[in-house]
């Protein structure tokens, strides 16, 4: 935890909070913080700054706050990425929010097992405390949008176009078709990722055919986890 | 699993190996081949081509394999990690292979728990297991070496100036100093990168005086097992 992110419930007053629970076991127990000691802070889809402990016991912690720096800045990126199995989808959202994805679209594909559709960590809930902890890991307070497309051709066919509007379609796709994988780009780019063993050929023409390009990574072919902060710290470097 | 990597106990002849085990499991449970079908299969240490299923039964597959390929090119890299906790330590391991680090070195840091160290995920055949599966996934044979430097200042002082000559050794380390992560270099680069917390001052002035550069990835701060791979994609494109 780089930063301690501050819901709206915190706030007692302007700058004033009143911390408990996980956030208060973490100062106590891994940053061993003490009364009058300095936190880096960030207030939820707000600003970020300073927060000075004034209370410090096992039942909460109460630090002033001073709110003046802007959050870090996000990336002209969408992720539509394939719904991977539950252990990898925790990991994959905390990656990409820590690396200042702001739009991710979880989305069928036919290699996607049923079974990950009925995961707990979908719940609304369980989805958010995995994008605090990147936020809270990368020193950010904007939270992404996670929005679900459980059929794969309604969404390409019906909503992906207009999300391409005005933005430069990526589809990554191990194998010897398409280019390698473009760098530095600065325009607006949504990104589609397969699941493990990737998309099948009706679903990356179904992309193409949207406007989708083709990208790979080279003759290795990396897991999931591994593909989304390879692309993406290619694409924006 | 990409690549059935073949041990050298799997040969019965020149041309025909025996598998059981973990490997049979995956070829008859995830890959649901028959006898006939044809495998993309690679000797561990040496060349990669195709195996063509003779028998497959629960005890045993027997294969006929042509080997002709060699494996994808190695990057010009040794890492220096700081020894993660296991979970994470294995995750690294695989990821660093997959992606085609040849040379890697387990040291410790002041940020390292001890506890690190006594971890079985570090005994050999424990250790192999991660390299194989990262070769399995990425489609290579050529295991890496690893190896270990419990002591940070004797191996600094006295080991790394040697293993550094005629290479660049660049150190990641978040923060303001240093510049921004360099890219598509060619040459041999040894690259430190330091614990979840991070390299104390010491041991990053250590290294400087070895003849290393500091270097860092901007605001956000990864966590090692997406810096590992974001910085390995940015240093050699």
């Amino acid at each position: 935890m780089n930063l301690l992110l501050l819901e709206e419930s915190d706030f007692v007053s302007d700058a004033r909070v009143v911390i408990s629970g996980r956030r208060l076991s973490h100062v106590t127990d891994i940053h061993q913080a003490s009364i009058g000691d300095t936190l880096r802070v960030g207030r939820v889809n707000g600003l970020m700054g300073a927060g000075v402990i004034q209370v410090l016991d096992t039942h909460q912690m109460v630090l002033d706050v001073t709110l003046t720096e802007t959050p870090p800045v996000s990336l002209p990126l969408t992720v539509l990425l394939s719904l991977p199995r539950p252990k990898m989808l925790k990991r994959s959202l905390q990656t990409m929010t820590a690396m200042g994805v702001k739009r991710i679209v979880l989305m069928n594909s036919y290699r996607v097992e049923k079974s990950f559709w009925q995961s707990p960590w979908l719940a609304e809930n369980k989805l958010r405390e995995q994008l605090v902890l990147g936020l809270e890991q990368a020193r950010d307070t904007l939270l992404p949008e996670v929005v679900f497309e459980k059929r794969f051709k309604p969404f390409v066919e019906d909503r992906l176009p207009a999300m391409l509007q005005g933005k430069r379609g990526l589809v990554a796709h191990p194998g010897d078709s398409g280019r390698y994988c473009p760098r530095q780009l600065t325009e607006e780019i949504v990104l589609a990722i397969g699941p493990e063993g990737g998309f099948i050929p009706y679903e990356v023409e179904k992309l193409e055919a949207c406007g989708f390009e083709r990208i790979h990574l080279g003759s290795r072919i990396l897991r999931v986890e591994n593909a989304i902060p390879v692309l993406i710290s290619k694409l924006f470097d």
